[in-house]
């Protein structure tokens, strides 16, 4: 059964809706083909507009206050206390999909993520999201930068990014958010 | 005379209020005392909260609604089409200052900072505007790292930051969003 029954979700021209694992008002977020660091996930306005600034007053408070809402979960399930947040506005500075997202990536002290590697992934080919995307619907080879990061992924036993594991993680992820929605009352 | 008559602004400990050029119900913006880019700003909430998830929706909200706000007129008066909108937060993520500051960067294709060079300067020495900001009250001399990145700022004819500088860049950027909320009929 589809996450988000009757509803489908795109990312720019990618139909996402299977890897969602929040939806509000005016947002959603997912989990990413291409974590940097396990947790990382992206947010986005659920209207296809390529910059902040495009976006609504109402738009911009949504997208920012699901980023905290998400927080609460990732720090519980994932044991961080930081994150880097991050939204690539503009080609210029490294944005690969002409849909606003923004990172949001768990931290914790001495990860592979530190001396600027979270950094150098998320400009870098390692991070391109949109390339990713694509080569997995169109079935394509993995390039040696992202069979690298890749490895190191593997090495290190984390989740692999298929379609399914994909869902599997965002399936988990909506449990998990509804967990923190029980507990605190708060939606 | 002060720019916002009657109030003083802390950037946690640090009396900033010579540095802001925006203030807002819940926000203000400030010139960076260590620009990575031309246009580097700050934005924070009033209030000295460290992480993102201590504010509240209101404070969410008009925090990155005035980055949006700012980017309009760091578009226009450094030509620019993208930028970098980055929060660390918290300790692992980079951050050095326990006060939530929204980072954004004005950015160009080809300009000094690809390549990651903003994020190697984002994380390391650099970018530690809590330890520029206390050398600069306390009159220490900065650091080789530090040196090394403002000569390349003053090679490129970059404004030097001492607090006088700090001074007439806000007012100038002030006067610049002025212009703006007259053009457009927006506040």
């Amino acid at each position: 059964m589809p996450p988000f029954p009757g509803r489908t979700i795109h990312f720019a021209p990618f139909n996402v809706t299977s890897q969602v694992f929040h939806l509000t008002q005016h947002s959603f977020a997912l989990v990413n083909i291409k974590p940097l660091l396990p947790g990382h996930i992206l947010v986005c306005p659920l209207k296809i507009k390529p910059r902040l600034v495009d976006l609504t007053r109402d738009e911009i408070s949504d997208l920012f206050n699901t980023v905290a809402r998400i927080q609460r979960t990732l720090t519980r399930v994932y044991k961080t206390d930081a994150f880097n947040v991050a939204v690539q506005d503009g080609e210029a500075a490294g944005q690969s999909v002409p849909h606003v997202h923004c990172h949001v990536i768990p931290r914790q002290h001495g990860d592979p993520g530190s001396d600027d590697k979270v950094h150098e992934w998320l400009e870098g080919e390692e991070g391109d999201v949109g390339k990713a995307q694509k080569d997995v619907e169109q079935g394509k080879e993995k390039s040696d930068a992202v069979k690298k990061h890749d490895e190191w992924m593997k090495d290190e036993d984390r989740k692999p990014r298929t379609k399914e594991e994909m869902n599997k993680e965002a399936r988990w992820l909506r449990e998990e958010m509804a967990k923190d929605d029980e507990g605190s009352g708060k939606l």
